[in-house]
């Protein structure tokens, strides 16, 4: 128990890595922390719009362990290139090291859940990450544009970076992000 | 969908309710939006702890939505003595609204878990419940006593109004916090 509660103590540390996304009254920038709570909430309202059959259980553990790699790796928002490869490397290291404060089974399960969801292969991941792509693009249309207004991003370039992984994890999402991104840009 | 989206974009308000509690590294106090995610990895981290048979699932659900109502009804932490009847009330009115945003037999599941995570009663929402007094009792040691310190809380309350609620829960988290409460003392 000690080395659980070793490893909740230290993911008290996401509640101040910022994303570059607003929130919705536009007051700050979110958490990573708040995100991952936001996205398992959208995988548990959300869950019938998966185009495959997934285990939304898996889901949700999925979401909320997705970003605790950033508390040593930072956040790399979609639209700042950086290097990537350099990027994994460091993920995977912060992985080992904040998940290994773990009872090692314990430990080694949720990084096999992260790797699986960093993957995005499988049917639950590929789910995932539509969700982790939704929910910014509804937070840039609620505020104005958010981070696309930020950065110039024009409405080609939203669709290209947004719409093949929502589209491949939810057909239905992506079709009603299409329809906001158009009356957003009109 | 959009009765759904409406609904997910409501609840970013939870990221502007805050918390008595302060985080860890001491930098600011807690929203209850980062708290439930923290809460759901605490269900995720530490379900084997709990006395009785549970739904994990289940548990971590009702975590992810246990605060949701205080978008209205905003947050009353137990060492602060308040209308408990009309608090309730409130919390009921805010239920009906917020969860009321949804479809309406996927609002009325939530409600209903809300619900059972209010009464207290089931196995789940008693695991549930130990594990949101356990969070702020780890947060107040890791801080040189927070919101105890704060509101001169001393260990006889400490011990009267962490000790049920987690005791019942989980023997083995409430033996773990009350050899971190001595130390505290000490």
């Amino acid at each position: 128990m000690d080395q659980q509660l070793s490893f909740l103590r230290e993911i008290d540390k996401l509640k101040n890595v910022m994303r570059k996304s607003p929130l919705i009254d536009r007051s700050r920038k979110e958490n990573s922390a708040e995100h991952s709570w936001h996205l398992a909430m959208y995988a548990l309202i959300l869950s019938e719009s998966s185009n495959q059959e997934i285990d939304i259980n898996r889901v949700i553990r999925m979401l909320l362990i997705h970003d605790i790699v950033e508390i040593d790796a930072g956040d790399h928002p979609i639209h700042e290139s950086a290097n990537r490869e350099n990027q994994e490397l460091l993920e995977q290291k912060a992985a080992q090291r904040i998940f290994g404060l773990l009872p090692e089974s314990q430990g080694k399960e949720l990084i096999e859940l992260w790797q699986e969801f960093e993957a995005g292969t499988s049917d639950d991941a590929v789910f995932a990450k539509a969700l982790d792509r939704m929910q910014p693009l509804i937070h840039n249309i609620a505020t104005d544009g958010g981070t696309w207004a930020e950065a110039n991003v024009t409405k080609a370039q939203v669709r290209e970076r947004y719409g093949p992984t929502i589209n491949v994890g939810s057909f239905s999402l992506w079709s009603k992000a299409e329809e906001l991104v158009e009356k957003h840009f009109e």
